[in-house]
């Protein structure tokens, strides 16, 4: 198989969909106020101190109030009690103007990531994590689905239309990224093959597949001699490697997929950054409209879901 | 590609693995009971009269008791209300002497079976229908797997060992086989694809694959002609096709492999019937005895489950 080297692929902008897709999130909101009297609103605990989690907390709650809905922090010391967190956890879960919960991760070795997630009401989850999610997704029910995922799918559908008999090869099979995505991709009837570190000839089987999604966390591995011309490629990676061009002891991110020879197999690709990652958080508002609306007994918007 | 014709494929016998399991299962209940007083008993409630239900429920029943274990049959009229089929099961799932119940499917319409599933304790839904099983298996935690997809692991495990880097595609995305298959090979580090009735190329994807798992309910749909030499074949299919040459109005079983070309073509294929059809049972036996050590908190014996 030959490759055209001087295509240059549609480069999918995960930044520009996402702020589509908040506007569309803050005209359902707004709706949901005005005629049903209700906010949606998402609760996010901390524990401890992490900077970077401080960062992403802070995030969220900005990006929440952007859209209208109510962001609820919920800040507790390092060394909080599993009971008290728990505590706190089931009061949420009680609350009527609290459609989401999610607990920022990494916490405090003391406390359980497993436990925490299973405390929250799975119609609450919406980062999508609980064993109860996990089974629904996996049986085709309505599911909270966790939001790099589904982040990855609503590329694809806006950039493909139907997915429906497309090949399609999920490199991974993390909980978080791999396994879901998988699921998603069967959901919307592609032929799905899941490969990751045992995968014999990982590039054979990559250029067998019209999507490609990559969640593995090497930098670059993916080349764009294995893709099949023409392919949609998704880059979950995040890695960051050295950029002593930038200046010494500087880094930039990078994905897991080699954008420059991709790019020029590829039919669309998404870099990195500026492709799932902005996605993100843009699902996580999704996912707590959607919870909303079910929680109230109301139609679900169209595209903030599966 | 050419195949070779005059190869005849090792013959996956599952009667006499069954037959192996029950024994083995026996060794485990003897000493559960000699050693930790403890039996393990499984719960089968039968809804009305169906007379295939009856025949299945006898042969369970029967073969709960030959292998020492204790069984309880719970008969209910056709109309019995969901309060009371649902106090029963709440009586079961209290009841330490039970360590496995299954609902024996299909029920009369004014039931739902997706209720009925949810209500049984997780723990012992030995049948592995449940949401909560389905996102434990998902998630890659100790789950109860659902009987046929075990048989079919069971099989391959012992025919060919290690499954890890194997190339294996799954035709079927059923939550009852298929997709727990495909969870169970990806779990043992296959290069998993997942087939369906939307895939393109199937006889092409089966073609790349190592193993071939066929759960469609079409009869004899593969062919040999679509397998790699030497391939690893488990036929789920149960169809009954009429036999003229049995007599007029006579049926046969048939799998949904092409057993003839492709025993050609295979390096291993189970038959139906007397390949994957005798481990259901066996394997809801194996269920119930690790669900009685998990509940009792003793080692799970070796080889019953995943
Ligand atoms: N954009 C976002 O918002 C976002 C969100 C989450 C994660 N990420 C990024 O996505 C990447 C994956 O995240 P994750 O949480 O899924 O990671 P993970 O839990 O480490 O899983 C990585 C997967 O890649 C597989 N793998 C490792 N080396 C491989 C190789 N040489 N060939 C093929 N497969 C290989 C592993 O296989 P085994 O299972 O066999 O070990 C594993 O299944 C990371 O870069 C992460 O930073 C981005
Ligand atoms: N041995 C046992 O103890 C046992 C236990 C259970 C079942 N079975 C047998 O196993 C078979 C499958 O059972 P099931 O419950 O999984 O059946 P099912 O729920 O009807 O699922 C059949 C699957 O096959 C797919 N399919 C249909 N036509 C196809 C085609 N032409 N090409 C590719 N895929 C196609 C369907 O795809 P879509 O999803 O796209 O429709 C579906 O995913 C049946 O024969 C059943 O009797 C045996």
């Amino acid at each position: 198989m030959t490759t055209t080297p001087h295509r240059t692929a549609h480069k999918i902008d995960g930044k520009a969909y996402a702020a589509a897709l908040r506007e569309t999130i803050a005209t359902h909101v707004a709706w949901l106020k005005e005629v049903h009297g209700v906010t949606p609103g998402l609760a996010v605990l901390l524990v401890g101190e992490d900077p970077a989690s401080q960062v992403y907390v802070r995030n969220k709650g900005v990006q929440t109030v952007e859209v209208g809905m109510n962001s609820y922090e919920h800040k507790l010391p390092a060394d909080v009690s599993a009971a008290d967190l728990y505590a706190l956890i089931d009061r949420l879960n009680a609350d009527p103007a609290v459609h989401g919960i999610l607990c920022q991760f990494p916490v405090p070795e003391h406390l359980s990531e497993t436990e925490i997630v299973a405390r929250i009401d799975p119609a609450k989850d919406v980062d999508g994590l609980s064993v109860v999610n996990a089974g629904l997704l996996a049986s085709g029910q309505k599911a909270m689905v966790s939001c790099t995922p589904l982040g990855c799918l609503m590329l694809l559908r806006d950039h493909l239309g139907s997915l429906s008999g497309k090949s399609a090869v999920v490199i991974g099979r993390s909980n978080l990224v791999g396994k879901p995505v998988a699921q998603l991709l069967l959901r919307d009837s592609c032929t799905v093959t899941i490969a990751h570190s045992r995968t014999a000839n990982l590039e054979e089987v990559v250029r067998g597949a019209d999507i490609v999604v990559a969640a593995v966390g090497r930098p670059q591995m993916v080349k764009g001699s294995w893709l099949k011309p023409g392919a949609t490629v998704i880059d979950v990676g995040i890695n960051r490697i050295p950029a002593p061009e930038r200046g010494a002891g500087k880094n930039r991110l990078v994905g897991d997929v080699d954008y420059d020879s991709a790019a020029q197999v590829a039919g669309a690709i998404s870099p990195v950054p500026g492709g799932v990652g902005p996605m993100t958080i843009a699902c996580l508002l999704a996912n707590t409209v959607t919870a909303c609306c079910r929680s109230n007994g109301l139609a679900e918007p169209e595209g903030l879901s599966v």
